[in-house]
């Protein structure tokens, strides 16, 4: 990987050369030179074919060599086999930057990866930054430059498109292009051999055109590396990704298409989070929202006003709103006047504001006007449901007057498909987004509410270090390591815990009943006998857990049932004996834990604990260093902080005991990167201010290729 | 509520007249009979205005008593003061049906309300069936006729639209218009002075033009009516709906606007399944899923194989698929083979099947042809991302061609705007849907699936009355009624359900402590205490249950502890002492109850139960009377059913003891209509063969009104 900023190169060329130029109109080389000229690239054009004189006028030259003045950009678009020693020769005559069209790389199989691997190598060799392979380039629409061979050029516009996949990109063009919204840049980043997502993310964030970032990902070159780009550059303007790859599928075919390292999709949710990146569910939803992320200023809450000429149609768009978590602006009695004494007679001036099929544009102007000038109200959506009485384009120009003034965002809606392009032209040229269905305004509100909190709460300093006994813990990691162990079982997660400061319900470990029996006697009973092996995981599956023992008796009686229950559920297992633990009958079950993320590291989890956490799947999870802010806003999003808060009349339990735990497990998962991952389940969270215990640990260590 | 059958009249009339019928270009009337001039009405068109000679070279009448010939189908459009009388004269002059289109009725308040009841006496008086008031009429593409005044008419087609709002019929025209769809009917119902929903719906069923019904729902007219006809209509075309109003806001906005009497949106959920409707999620939902169920035979199973040009627009499409609870399609080596022979050196020829971008029209016929006759694949998605090198439209007609032969579902993905119109219109005409966005397609082959799987499920027949106690049942209902109590108590309730043949923890009533103490000798040890009042919903929040008590002193202590809290924290409380009840410490907690909807009856709930149902929300509701599939299917949704079958090593409770108890509360509950609501939270299910019982149990007499 070159760490030369040569990006701007793909940009902002002086002067371009097209390697593999060609006069055949069926060729990709044909459409490169021809989308230069048609598009308007003002610099220099140099087509390279030794097969040829001239291509679409620009005279041709025989290799890059040949050509006079200084190359800014070469377009590789020659077969596979002569793609690396094509960019060595770019390399030579100084070229600085390519765009490496060609397609038979890393995409095909150990052949190509090989041959993608020396285009790495000379790339670097010659300090020469590289788009690709197999991607079909850049657009910036300002300076102007399309160096695709893909048919159409979006109008000048303030979104930028960052896509993993070219065939995205030709269908966004397209889309682009009928829709009428325009884009500041688009790249395609085809296998990112070089040049890659979160490079691209960090000049998006600087060019001075681009005031909305989008992405279409299929995942990210280093988790951490993106992580921290996209925090800096969501602080300066938003970042909206659609990542795809969620399912078992998807990421199959993710694997085969780009070969991206997968991160859980959980981790990606939390790492977008901790960075402030919007995410969007579909194509449709990520530009709904880049449009008017660009074009609106934000909402100051989430109290909505919805005008229209028709119930229905307010209606779709009230079900939506309140489905996205927004709410019905109250209005106040002087507009409540205001509205009943300029509509008609049967209008309702309740919000929806429905001004019933014969209004005009007037009357959407002076309703409008009034809704933005309510001081009850934080965005408007304004709705049109086709009628007769006068044009759509009359609508969309008052809508875009109106809203001009008061910073108070607006979402237009004039409905319908046949009559309504010249309407939407207007509005998107005078920046009002328009949503063809009411129900779409929704979630795209919702995402701009979404940026204003996160923009409003103020960056968190990283936590101060906890105190710990980190030789003690490195020392049992150690251990277990050298001793060829894949589990950390109960009694040394235990340990592990304590050195990070965790309390544990006291314990001991016994391999005979009587044994078990005379450390129950030291810690005072009730105990709980617990089943030591390394091949058991879940040990009351097996009946390798016996609880509430109040005497030697039902100690010994405990003991021997888990032995047998063992060597009949599972015979194979080697069991090391069992652990004598004091029992905790009180407080609430809590599951607290973490597991190494291949992309972003140690990915802490909470929710509701016992056996209830498979059954339930009530977690929440974040990114190792955890804020403090990080782990409150973890918990409040699950059931079991309601739980703990008190519910129906229970007593509160420790909430701070919680919030504690996970952020030392968030220290703890940084500091031991032998370790893979760890469990407490169950946490006993006990009354407020009296703390929790860890009742059950457990740890993996990782596999001896990951180490 | 005229019962005659004139709906036809509103569809295919033979002669039209239009009251209020006017040269003003700016005029409804004129709309109305302009839309029937250009959208070739071929029966008599009279338009009605004593002011004028013609209108649109029509003769013009001064009265409908003065048209010489019979009229089938009168459009009123006169001031609202007038319809009244208009009507009255429609029905002196024998006319069977009128559309009202005017305003100015039910919608506008209680003056409004007072001229729709008068409407609707005339209506009866004469037998003449009314649409409307307040709505924009009918439409059949196939008469032709078009009695609406908006501009715009669909292509003939096989989806009918029924719509309980103007405005979204003619957003739907102009989309319908703009998208290439075609409709057989469309409707908008105005205010339902007389013709409503479900006789349209009924009418539809009907339609032989019509293979779709799809409708914009507020409400209904009644509940039980609607889902008889739902699930017939159901039987014979698919049923889909868009049913508005979910939230508070957009449940206002729905009283406002056609004033429908609220069912509850978890009562609709369940009426719709009950009846087979799908239920979609919004407007552009409902038409995805319509044309692709108007067009398309409906998937055998939930195998999809993915052809597409591009990587990215494949996995867009995988990741929706399998959101939606689709899978990939494994596809045999026979296929895998003949694709790997036929498809360019680099195609991914597993499923997404990916030729690249370069492959034209004769691949994708090749591949689609292959995948469709692969018995593992059960439907199709063919998506084309844009490319330079070939037409989409010929794309279009490849994929209408190859999917015509072999009876599964294909959808099509050509995406993009700027290029896809031509495409577009050959495949609607083919009878291919396409959806511009990958995404689109999974929920629609979902809505497919789901038709199949329930056409596929036998009707089951209606379970035979369990024996119950019914004059006992209603004594207890009778005494509390007549007491003019509002809740019936835990004893009350026990007794009813053991009316019913359900099993309670023994239990008796005590207004002392020494009484309790006294009840509990001869119900044996432990005893829970429960304070009885009707004053108290939920007595363990007061401090009002006393559970565990093993002796006579923990009794005595037990009741004093319940009064001294009752008296602190709901000292206005009328308390009649404690209910004393075995303790049954065994079985897992289960909710069962059902509370009477408005609309649809008796609505049944199952679902974690003990204090844990209003946190979790673990619950499946279903309609009276439940089948037996239905009862199984209710359970089978929720999470408690997975802990009733034995969850991580627990021992399977009594599952068909909770089956038997919702079919006996869904009994009880259409036996006893003075009862409003009742619950047993907690049943108590107990190791499977050994039953459940109802520990607590809680019901709500009807209030006063409703009686």
């Amino acid at each position: 990987m070159n760490k030369g900023q040569h990006l701007s190169h793909f940009f902002n060329p002086r002067s371009i050369a097209i390697i593999g130029a060609s006069r055949d109109t069926h060729k990709l080389g044909h459409g490169v030179v021809r989308n230069l000229h048609d598009y308007h690239y003002r610099g220099d054009i140099y087509p390279v074919n030794p097969r040829a004189r001239e291509v679409l006028g620009y005279r041709c030259y025989p290799e890059i060599a040949a050509v006079p003045q200084p190359v800014d950009l070469a377009i590789v678009v020659v077969p596979a086999r002569y793609v690396v020693s094509t960019v060595a020769q770019c390399g030579e005559a100084g070229v600085p930057a390519a765009v490496v069209v060609s397609g038979g790389f890393g995409e095909t199989g150990p052949k190509g990866q090989a041959r993608e691997r020396e285009l790495q190598e000379i790339a670097a060799r010659y300090d020469l930054r590289l788009l690709g392979p197999n991607c079909i380039g850049t657009i910036d629409t300002h300076t102007p430059v399309n160096t695709t061979f893909v048919v159409g050029m979006p109008r000048t516009g303030d979104i930028a498109f960052v896509s993993q996949s070219g065939a995205v990109v030709a269908a966004v063009i397209d889309w682009a292009l009928g829709s009428g919204v325009g884009f500041s840049r688009m790249v395609s980043l085809g296998n990112s051999a070089d040049v890659n997502e979160t490079e691209l993310l960090a000049e998006m964030a600087a060019d001075p055109q681009t005031r909305v970032i989008t992405g279409y990902l299929e995942g990210v070159a280093n988790g951490r590396a993106f992580l921290q780009v996209a925090a800096e550059a969501a602080r300066v303007k938003p970042v909206v990704m659609l990542k795809v790859g969620r399912g078992e599928g998807g990421a199959q075919a993710v694997a085969s298409h780009t070969g991206a390292l997968a991160g859980s999709a959980k981790a990606y949710d939390a790492a977008f989070r901790k960075a402030g990146v919007l995410r969007a569910g579909s194509l449709e939803e990520l530009f709904d929202w880049a449009r008017a992320l660009a074009w609106q200023p934000l909402p100051r809450g989430n109290r909505v006003a919805v005008l229209t000429n028709g119930g229905g149609p307010g209606i779709l768009a009230v079900d939506a709103l309140e489905g996205a978590g927004l709410t019905l602006a109250p209005l106040t009695d002087a507009t409540l006047d205001y509205l009943a004494s300029r509509c008609p007679p049967h209008a309702s001036v309740r919000n929806p504001v429905d001004i019933l099929a014969g209004s005009g544009p007037a009357t959407y102007a002076r309703a409008l006007d009034a809704l933005l000038a309510d001081e009850t109200v934080d965005a408007a959506v304004v709705i049109q449901a086709p009628q007769d009485w006068f044009y759509p384009t009359s609508l969309a120009e008052v809508i875009g007057e109106v809203a001009a003034g008061p910073g108070k965002p607006v979402l237009a809606c004039i409905m319908g498909l046949a009559s309504t392009a010249d309407a939407l032209a207007i509005l998107h040229r005078r920046r009002i987004p328009n949503y063809a269905f009411p129900g779409r305004v929704a979630s795209t509100l919702a995402a701009m509410l979404a940026r204003r909190r996160w923009l409003e709460t103020p960056p968190e300093p990283p936590i101060d270090p906890f105190p710990a006994d980190r030789e003690t813990a490195q020392a049992i990691v150690k251990t277990a390591v050298q001793s060829g162990a894949a589990i950390l079982g109960g009694s040394e997660t235990s340990r592990l815990l304590e050195a990070y400061g965790l309390s544990t319900p006291a314990h001991d470990q016994a391999t005979t009943a009587a044994q078990a029996v005379a450390v129950a006697e030291e810690l005072g009973y009730p105990v709980a006998l617990k089943v030591t092996s390394l091949d058991i995981t879940h040990k009351s599956d097996v009946g390798g857990v016996e609880i509430g023992l109040s005497n030697a008796s039902a100690v010994r009686a405990g003991y021997e049932r888990i032995m047998a229950a063992v060597r009949r559920r599972r015979p194979r297992a080697e069991v090391d004996g069992v652990m004598v633990q004091q029992m905790v009958a009180t407080g609430l079950e809590v599951i607290v834990g973490w597991k190494r993320d291949p992309q972003f590291g140690p990915l802490l989890l909470v929710g509701s604990g016992g056996t209830e956490v498979e059954l339930t799947r009530d977690v929440a999870v974040g990114i190792a260093p955890l804020t403090r802010g990080e782990a409150e806003q973890m918990l409040d999003s699950t059931l079991v902080s309601r739980r703990l808060a008190g519910w129906r009349g229970a007593p509160p339990a420790d909430r701070s005991a919680v919030i504690d735990t996970l952020l030392r497990l968030s220290q703890l998962a940084l500091d031991l990167p032998q370790v893979a991952e760890l469990d407490i389940n169950p946490l006993r969270v006990l009354a407020a201010g009296k703390g929790a215990l860890a009742v059950d640990g457990r740890g993996v260590i990782l596999s001896r290729e990951d180490l």
